[in-house]
């Protein structure tokens, strides 16, 4: 079974590592068992914030056959999907409010062979993705506003809940194997209630994840998965 | 005597080096004796290329205390200025090509006790600078379109020298002491050419440096300047 | 009881007052029992119209201590929320369609203790407010489109008696106390059909109030708020 | 009967004739019984795609009565609303997708005495048009991606027959008479599938018509045409 | 001898008077025998500022009929100009650097037989008007940057003598009577040293003027022209 | 001898001929011995034309061998000039204001084995072109405002003679072979003026041409070419 198959996915987010080793901590992320990365590409225009470079993910891309799961918060995102479609990544999940051809450029992927998903902001509503649903891969929910992260100690939107519950109700209504994607200050509890039929992949940053205990942080979220699996 | 008021001042490009295990190359610039770190900052709209983070800028700016000179090359330049000012670096030479307010972000940097300078493109002409030259610590000038290096292979522009002399006498004509900073494909011949009286700063990037043997590269350039000095 | 409480709120709107004069204009709303004055803010970016300054709104700040409800219709609203809230008002309602970041920009003015609230265009639907009801203080729905009033000679578009009921739907089968606020020609009439328990603030121009006679206008729209309340 | 409230119209696109010969080509049209001619006005920003020019729109307005149906896919839509209003066309259908103001431009257009629709991408959510459709003349539904016809051989999206259906229950269950058009790759299928009462104006082109045999290509869809009304 | 005429005008800036008393204002000044008004106007886009509105200048100008000489500040200055030209102004100096059509714009603008001048910001070389210079009414040279002098206190550029004696030079080598307009902190010691022969226009703000005895600033600055002239 | 190297080039503007019968009027500029078709490419963007499309210029190659020698008038030109590089053009003349990398721009024509120059506007400055003159194939020098040609019946820019001779000299001066190209309401009295030294290709439009009789129109503009030369 692909890794992408599996349940209750842990993706640990790569601006949370120590950018100045990165080497040494992708292999104690393989050593831990986590098989999927989230690479954030923010371009400083989308929202406050460009936390890495293409050429960081160009070259971490020689270190590793790790899924990257790259997550575009970009304005004019041709540029960026077409380096990451160079570099090789296994998923570009698309922020739906800054594309003007959504159907366009989930085609614009497929053609590569590369899974595509589609990335929605806290406010943005569900009809958003009301027809293109259906050849989406993944549609990730931002649970905060992104790119304020660090900045502003925003927590998670109160109507989280409600959208999460919507979406899934939406994927199971068309018998879809849409995943779908939760990022924002992911915690434990996040997974608990979540991780079990309403959630796939949980983009774990600070919330979830110890950087001088990187291992330890792994082995029990992968512990809390067994739980609730 | 502070390592800015050196003559012929090697300044290997952040973007240059393995992105992936920084800290220990920066301990390798250091036992060289290199004290100037030439940082791009690209958002990929100013030109196709954004090769690193202000992430791996803030974080790297925690394991040494080199010189960071900041070359910023971004649309919408408020942003990444900021940004550069809070993580503390030495100096930010921001391209007069996008910038509305060329003498206020001049005072702006100033405000801060941080150096500042102006980039100009290859074709920009220096009357770009008339006005501001006397309070600019820096002119940088591009011998090759910036952003273009990895992807399409060109070359320094012809009427590099011809720029590089005019500049240097506009400088002398009146007295100062703003750098002469050159950057794009920085050969071990430019430095001879130009590092004895014509420019100050030499942004070293691959034509200059094996990342296989960045001692022996640094150890061959310092042979070079004993040379011209 | 606050006057933000008080049903069927009259609002004026600055810019149908007298520009020349406006310290005493701003008396006699006093002594009309005027609370809330509606300012708002264009660009000419946004739509064809700038018809009022920052300058002018922070100096008529010293002259009152009126309830400012600011509707900010601009592309780019950052610079203008941020000289809004330095000025102090006390609501802040932004156009959700030159916004990005919708839900962080509730939470930027929340942070000040200042209310905010989304304004809608006329053709706007109201899936656009579907995850951030619960978090605004108002609604404000554009009954003609803005910036044009004075251009063009607009009506009152033909569909607003069907907005106005779904949104008061949404807000009521969510016990929510979020306002609705109505602007673009509102006239005595939308008074009397939507001032009981369909809306809550008027935004009032040159359809109901008389610029010679101010005092006579506010008199009598107040004459109608009692026959309907 | 005006030729607008024919059912079935068979609207050819103007980019699909051959551009050296317009005048010769709309003869053949004429003689053909095509009575309204689809104008693709595209601007290389909207889409990468600038197939003609409002100059030979113009010129070809002299030559002909035909009702000219202009799709408007650009970018800052006032210029080009305004060029075509000054030409004289019958019909100007614009995207809802780079309009800031829908309900004031098709009061822009009325104004005008000219007939008024929306055009929207394959993934535009009909929620878009919830306010307006009771003013809209035609609503136009994109089936591939728009601009991208020639260069990428995009297929019709798979969600159209669903979103075709969902636009009619709409526009039938508010009693209108707004016009649904179908554009991209329509094929004889799709008319046969659609045209009896599901959909009113078909844009063919390339794959419905051969242009070394226009006047057979419209012979065979009159045909197709009888057969199904 | 028309007002225009004189040599060393006092032109009081516009956003310096007491906004919520304009009329008065105005009064004040027609006594002190100021016949030359200076109106800023700022969108916020082209620099952080936006002091005052288009329906402020409209309504004034139906007060008085002072000389309005109007700096237009923004981006896009096509709606702007378009209103002040209806408005009836007597000038419209506009910024070089967000013109794309100069020469068209000065065109444009004397067309309808309004005078026109270009702005230029402090580090705005004069090559920029080389070849226009003969057709402008003025030439206003920003000696500090443009929209931040309340914001953040900014002295006169160092350079503005030497870019004033340059343009003095260019109009003198050529025989024009293009006007010198100098804006930015103009104090009595810039109207002692340029008033005589080199600058025609001094645009006079809070450095020059004392709000609480407007009528005594004028007088004082009266007393100053008559020594110099 | 190629046409590119003959004196006193007539180039007539595409947009000047009848558009709906294109093959027909190439054969006639044919017959006349027209070897240079000027091909305006204008995008509504950069000014207000749009006049022809660039499937109109596909086709039109199609037809001819003539030199087409392409003038791009757009904002962001990449999509335009890699068009007209897959078109198959001979030249491609791009304008300097609105290309952020002037250099880089020459460099990716020539790579294609096409030719190279850079346009500019009335009022743009000469240094615009002052490092990368040596290598223009043309400069080509709008003696009116682009795009405004047809709309506001401009004339030609009083200062169109100090420019043109300007340019002749730094081109001179350097022992250049680089082109001078005028467009603008090129007339007979230009081409006797500037024909045998100073300028090397003509753009001629409807001043200098006849649409009812281009053959004639030729003949005598080739009879002016005999005197001259």
């Amino acid at each position: 079974m692909s890794v992408w198959e599996e349940k209750c996915i842990i993706s640990p987010s790569l601006i949370c590592l120590d950018m100045c080793n990165l080497e040494s901590q992708i292999r104690i992320l393989e050593q831990s068992g986590i098989q999927v990365l989230h690479v954030d590409i923010l371009d400083g225009h989308f929202s406050p914030s460009m936390p890495l470079g293409l050429d960081t993910v160009r070259q971490l891309r020689q270190k590793t056959d790790m899924f990257f799961d790259c997550h575009v918060m970009v304005e004019n995102q041709d540029f960026f999907v077409d380096e990451l479609l160079d570099i090789g990544v296994q998923q570009i999940v698309f922020h739906a409010e800054t594309q003007p051809h959504i159907d366009g450029m989930i085609n614009r992927i497929h053609a590569k062979g590369v899974k595509a998903g589609i990335a929605l902001k806290p406010s943005t509503p569900l009809s958003t993705v009301e027809y293109v649903l259906d050849k989406c891969d993944s549609v990730l929910l931002m649970l905060i506003n992104p790119g304020y992260a660090f900045l502003k100690g925003e927590k998670q939107v109160a109507y989280a809940d409600r959208k999460i519950r919507q979406l899934r109700q939406m994927i199971n209504e068309r018998g879809l194997d849409t995943k779908i994607e939760l990022d924002g200050r992911i915690s434990p509890d996040n997974i608990r209630t979540y991780g079990k039929d309403l959630a796939d992949v949980f983009v774990t940053g600070t919330t979830c994840l110890d950087r001088n205990d990187l291992s330890g942080s792994f082995a029990r979220l992968e512990q809390l998965r067994r739980e609730i699996l």
